[in-house]
């Protein structure tokens, strides 16, 4: 098998973008990942998407951006792993290119979802979730991850005004970051007085949705000659069981856990080694989850790394650098690549206030559904 | 990269499954690939599906049908390529594993259809085609085929009952095929008074959709010892512009021109070798050009081949051996992996009265959208 590198990376803003349809957002970020590899095509487009079947009607995705890009006739498919399809994609186009089927690839990660009334996008978000056996109950994706949170506290003592380090580390890394949905700094008054919208998750415990597209340009590795390269030195994706009630213990991230220890024991690293972590922050409780699934911190002691500024930039384990899920915002289907994009100007060390010093081992972690499906990328930085 | 094998096939019948759920569909092609397989588990599993999350309101797929199999945990993802999802699964695990990531892979093709009011389902399979320039304004899927098939008999002066020979083959097949949806036979005069649909095409130019799930086990080629070894030879897809008037020449499948070229030459056979031809017949006029398309007719001249006979089971290149989408059925994500289970089939030598003698190459091609997103595959059974 391959090493794969990346080459080229581009996004666009995340905003409620009116004036913009899900493809031209998509041929955005596409034609600045092209260009950003100095390359004109590729083989093959891989599109993380989840939602674009059921808010933009445009199911068939993928061949439509690789022709308005201007890459008509290539191979070209959509990804879905719900909110972990751009980790997905990324996957499936590193194995591609990995297997030498093909010698390069651009990777998306898009969604559009501002265009509709909010019911039906938390409607079609809770597709994410099994459809039998908890939406038909009337449980929503918020609900679930209120329900993990409050049992979180419950285990471990904490209480709400514990998880406001996440939140204000996030908001405060995404003021530098153009391409972030929000850019206002937040403190744990505006914290703890956020409109509460399923106890005890409120509106600063959320991530903001959003319309936007990451792309990656990935070859392999052995045809770039001298320079510094990204290298993917680990990948790996696990399941879990997607219904939350079916887990022998709902606040352990077991996918998390196997793909992270996958993707260390590929990359030749461990916990300690990892200069930069894009995390998952959906809610403020799933990066207590995975920085304790990943080895970060010991089961119910995730919170702690936020207390102690271990998580800041200058930190120990700087996740969010760029804003994260809750203020770079979180268009679902793109996130994985915005992670991986992010983790990429980490390891170029393009993050001017938020860089992290002398970052060359990143890692980003993708999550579909309450912990259904993780994807776990570690990039490296050679020499 | 490594070859790649098919060592186990399930499905299910088509039909309305108005007991069974999507999840129940998928576990029981599932289960019966890890039977035939003689295999517990699998590394991973790559599910082919269109709708789910529009009809189903399950959008995240894989990793429930992972869990409800026996499989929780492992490596999961939807591929999504339209009507092409199947094929594109299968190329997606194919990809894994030829890359040296999994050892071994489920490729799944599903989808659930008749829950829903037709109108419903219409819309949803809409969503294959352009939703800015083509759905837009109006056409349907159907109406998109309708276009082609009135301009094919126009530019090449062929009438409504020359197409007749595709629809009747196939419904001839499907009664031996107990898994196909429609088990009776058709006549010329049957078809030429079905019930118009879209001028010109009628109720038996059309396949009908369905409710089904059909799976491939494939493991490296060099993990079998001795015995009968069924191949993936060759493995390509293509794109070409999703709306159909974005196209020079409408009639020209060019996604399909260049994916069997790539396989072709991949698996080092031209169209003279291939014994069976599992097509994907949604609508006659597709026959005609896909038979154009990978070379086994002159342009405009498909249709010679049904008229001539040389497609029957016998003949010189049979197609839609188990009944194809017309009479087998089309249960959209499902099919392009129906496909491939079929050609298995042949290539063993399980077909009984519609087996093709000495069947040893076979060919399926998957079609998503009007010829947007083109799969396809050769087998080879050695020795």
């Amino acid at each position: 098998m391959r090493q794969v590198a990346i080459i080229g990376i581009g996004q666009t803003k995340i905003d409620e973008h009116w004036n913009k349809s899900i493809r031209d957002l998509a041929v955005e970020a596409v034609r600045a990942a092209l260009k950003d590899a100095g390359r004109e095509s590729a083989d093959g487009l891989f599109a993380g998407n989840m939602m674009s079947g059921i808010l933009d009607l445009q199911n068939n995705l993928a061949p439509l951006v690789a022709d308005f890009a201007g890459l008509k006739g290539i191979e070209s498919v959509k990804v879905d792993a719900a909110c972990g399809s751009g980790g997905a994609a990324l996957r499936a186009g590193l194995m591609a290119v990995a297997s030498g089927e093909l010698e390069s690839a651009l990777v998306l990660g898009v969604e559009k979802m501002t265009d509709r009334h909010p019911h039906e996008v938390t409607a079609a978000l809770a597709t994410a979730a099994d459809a039998d056996f908890e939406v038909e109950m009337g449980v929503s994706f918020v609900g679930l991850n209120a329900l993990l949170m409050r049992r979180y506290m419950h285990e471990y003592g904490w209480k709400h005004a514990d998880f406001a380090p996440f939140a204000i580390n996030a908001h405060a890394n995404a003021v530098h970051n153009p391409f972030a949905r929000l850019h206002h700094k937040i403190t744990v008054e505006d914290f703890e007085n956020s409109a509460m919208i399923a106890t005890p998750i409120n509106l600063l415990d959320a991530s903001p949705i959003g319309d936007g597209a990451a792309a990656l340009y990935i070859v392999p590795a052995e045809a770039l000659r001298g320079g510094t390269r990204i290298l993917v030195a680990g990948s790996a994706a696990a399941t879990d069981t997607i219904a939350v009630h079916d887990r022998a213990d709902a606040l352990f991230l077991s996918a998390a856990y196997k793909s992270a220890q996958a993707a260390y024991q590929q990359a030749g690293v461990g916990p300690q080694d990892i200069d930069v972590f894009e995390l998952h922050d959906a809610f403020t409780i799933m990066s207590a989850l995975s920085l304790e699934a990943c080895g970060f911190a010991e089961r119910g002691q995730g919170i702690r790394l936020g207390l102690e500024g271990d998580i800041l930039p200058g930190g120990r384990i700087p996740v969010t650098t760029r804003g994260g899920l809750k203020a770079r915002g979180h268009p679902v289907g793109a996130t994985g690549v915005y992670q991986i994009v992010e983790v990429v100007q980490q390891l170029r060390g393009e993050c001017g206030s938020t860089q992290v010093p002398e970052a060359r081992i990143g890692m980003a972690q993708n999550i579909g559904g309450s912990g259904a499906t993780i994807v776990t990328h570690i990039l490296k930085r050679e020499p």
